[in-house]
């Protein structure tokens, strides 16, 4: 039998880790996308950038509230925050991305080779955490059922642009049965602090998407009869934004590949 | 008869001006508090700095979303934006502070004299906004009926610290009858991004508010007989962070006098 925290744990044995757990497990080498990860605490994207772009990341973020819910900043050099107790922002993520001009160059398991003390670390929602909610009320996750990798999709809506940060918006596609649709609206409403309602329904086309069997990041799901595809905005926006704007160097989270955290999904939970 | 836009305005006309006419008259010397103006639209606070320090603001504001929810943030000497469509933001709020080092040395009502191409605009949501909602559902707002400005005071709740950024908590206080303290905060709950619901109900000793009678900015009221005094986060916060942390220029509006900006009430509406 593996070893707990193998990638071939029970769905059941993810959603019931601890997230100082989970963490221990990727900081200790195990590199999985986590959607399912911890049922009930909040996953997050990350985007860090030398401090003298960090304004412009702050902004973007601020004009792209849907896409880049900041959860927390931590300062020039800080490796760890009440996000992540006890746990380090250079590790605890199961796989990182390098950009440098713009362009991948490494997705390393650990920051080890690639930290610097001007590093201004951004915790940014991301959209798994309203899954537990949404399976609570008994809506399928289709990239969960089938164990893969959310599909991420380049859209053709244009992300407001800071300084020197601009792209565009990624979104997160889950196909949900006509049935229930309004009620995963109604639901994710309830989270913006994690990209909360959907920003499209049902058209792909009309928003530059016109192969959901090919996303941009992640995997492609299988849409079953009688689901409508549901996108909603993505924290890989910025890392989009980062391949467009070219900033000598920029590192985020692997997409799925989340950084969990110790809030509880019901923090950022509104009236 | 006082020409239309003098202080001697009745409140029926301040609540029916649409917001550029309120920018005209302000903008054309008119300096008098905006609580009452411009009915269903969202008034706002002003933070404006030099670049060199916009990032500690930003991301004092992201850390303390209660007191700072950013509304929108003008490139550095960017004088206008769409919520203030056609107007000028060193002209068009009815009276500016300057701080230099930390202390006020002007109170002028245009920043002709003071304004730098690197400033960088701060526009910041105002309870003034929820208070349309609030006199709907029958609550009488006591500054509005008697005619005076917001009083606001020095809690000794500290905000979250940014950089060079530090300071307390300041916050509106409104005396609202007992028996619909409980819709007060169902209704500003409603609106997080121009401050939400009350951080404080019914004790100010205990945040450090020993004399009801002396705000530290805007005016006294008189508090009705039966109603309870119920404190929401202010957007003069980080002015008091600025009077605390004395970076060498920083500009306010003066407490009360706000930007009325074109964007309505309801967009910061929530479910």
């Amino acid at each position: 039998m593996a070893p707990t925290g193998s990638p071939t744990m029970t769905t059941r044995e993810r959603a019931s880790l601890a997230p100082a757990k989970a963490r221990e497990l990727f900081r200790n080498g195990l590199s999985v996308p986590t959607a399912g990860f911890c049922a009930g605490f909040a996953q997050a994207n990350l985007i860090i950038v030398p401090k003298a772009q960090a304004f412009d990341v702050l902004l973007f973020a601020q004009r792209n509230p849907k896409s880049c819910p900041v959860l927390g900043v931590l300062d020039a050099g800080e490796t760890s925050s009440e996000l992540l107790a006890g746990g380090d922002i250079r590790s605890d993520v199961p796989k990182y991305v390098v950009y440098e001009n713009g362009v991948k160059v490494a997705e390393p398991t650990d920051l080890d080779q690639y930290w610097r003390d001007d590093l201004v670390t951004f915790i940014v929602g991301c959209s798994f955490t309203f899954e537990t909610a949404l399976m609570e009320a008994g809506i399928s996750i289709a990239h969960i059922d089938q164990g893969v990798n959310v599909p991420m999709f380049k859209s053709n809506i244009r992300s407001a642009s800071a300084g020197s940060m601009a792209g565009p918006m990624v979104l997160s596609m889950r196909p949900i049965p006509a049935s229930q649709v309004a009620d995963a609206v109604r639901i994710t409403s309830r989270y913006p602090a994690v990209h909360g309602a959907p920003v499209h329904i049902g058209n792909p086309e009309e928003i530059g998407i016109t192969d959901l069997s090919a996303p941009d990041f992640g995997d492609p799901v299988q849409i079953p009869e009688g689901s409508i595809p549901v996108f909603w905005a993505c924290g890989v926006t910025p890392q989009a934004a980062v391949m467009e704007s070219r900033p000598a160097l920029a590192i985020g989270h692997a997409p799925g590949y989340m950084l969990i955290t110790d809030a509880k999904d019901s923090t950022y939970l509104v009236p």
